[in-house]
């Protein structure tokens, strides 16, 4: 489905009148760069990069070999925060900061302490073979000021009456939780319904033009994470 | 000289007209929002913070307990590179972003990279009792790509011809490398004159009004050094 290149691939040619964007598909930091993309409707053309084996050339021009990167008037830029900051000031339309330097602020404050969430994710997919409760109850658990925060904000989206930057920020691992299920083999279910404010807006996020022309259904991702953690090649090709 | 506030302190109130601002004396990252609240002459009141004995009402605002922090609007706000960017939307003048998007990305990349030097200070100045010559070494080494980026921007600041955030962001550590003489006893001396560029750079800056305004001497920033390793209280309040 998207193919990844690996360790003897040959770097693509940049493609006249479109950004190079280095991804990787299951990458919920390049997915935020991508939103961003999506959102402002700029033309890019996606490189993805097998992070398990990566190009030679990739390593070259960017020793780190981490994804998401862009490649824009020659300049090599890095950082899913970084890049989606660019993104709205290279290109201002729609303003996906609009709600002024104040709640820009905050939000990023949000956004960094969000982390707790995206570790306990990792934790709970990657970290053991088998998914483990405590892991499962920590994740749960980390979830809670989120949905005190979208309650106290009382808006449709994180970001007011349309989804901003701290929603796209944020919204690639709301996707993968449905992928714990299948993961789990059934044993662990992300109880959504205990979250009522985020699975109101999980449902309008996923509607959104932006979000929906990259969403991955949720055995996608579980196959993804199945084959990382058992080391094989195919993690980046399906 | 600079009373820093510790466990069983009372929160100083308020002051109207000026945004309250929690710091502490020899901290760089409260140092970097400090020159950008006097880059752009913003009325503010500093509340030093004894970063070994917290005060408890300090805790309750913030359960990190970090500094540099400040309050707007009756918002707490935290994170030096954060802090910086807000304000600097919120006080447009001078810019201190004034070379665009691009440059902009460039630059935090830049100070991100920094955190190279930033690590290697620090283990030569904290983490063995005497300076060890092997971590010396480390960060003069680690300085190396700092020089020849200013050579390549081929400018008086890494900014262009006025300083700009990245010289800001970056300047706290220079202040300190003078310390090392003094700390070490007079073994290890910053050899500043191997980076003709950064020598330069550096004269400049200090001459600047924002960073000449909260300079400290070099048996200041040593003095606190050895406090802080030898855990005496004294340590944040010299």
């Amino acid at each position: 489905m998207a193919k990844h290149l690996a360790k003897d691939s040959v770097e693509p040619q940049l493609v006249p009148g479109k950004l190079r964007f280095y991804s990787m598909r299951y990458c919920p930091y390049a997915q935020r760069v991508q939103l961003v993309l999506n959102a402002k409707k700029i033309p890019h053309d996606p490189v993805f990069i097998n992070l398990s084996d990566k190009p030679e050339w990739y390593l070259n021009i960017f020793p780190a070999g981490k994804v998401p990167a862009l490649i824009y008037d020659g300049k090599f830029l890095s950082e899913s925060l970084h890049l989606a900051d660019f993104l709205d000031e290279q290109y201002p339309e729609p303003p996906l900061w609009k709600n002024g330097p104040l709640q820009k602020i905050l939000d990023k404050i949000f956004i960094e302490s969000f982390g707790k969430v995206t570790s306990a994710f990792y934790k709970l997919m990657m970290t053991t073979p088998e998914l483990e409760k405590s892991n499962f109850n920590e994740l749960v658990e980390s979830l809670k000021p989120v949905e005190d925060e979208l309650a106290q904000r009382d808006s449709k989206y994180f970001g007011g009456s349309s989804p901003q930057m701290i929603d796209y920020m944020i919204w690639p691992w709301f996707e993968r939780f449905d992928s714990i299920e299948p993961v789990s083999k059934g044993l662990f279910i992300f109880p959504l319904d205990k979250f009522p404010k985020l699975e109101k807006w999980k449902n309008a996020m996923v509607a959104e033009e932006a979000v929906a022309a990259y969403h991955l259904p949720p055995d996608k991702h579980a196959q993804h994470f199945i084959y990382r953690k058992s080391g094989l090649p195919a993690a980046f090709n399906f």
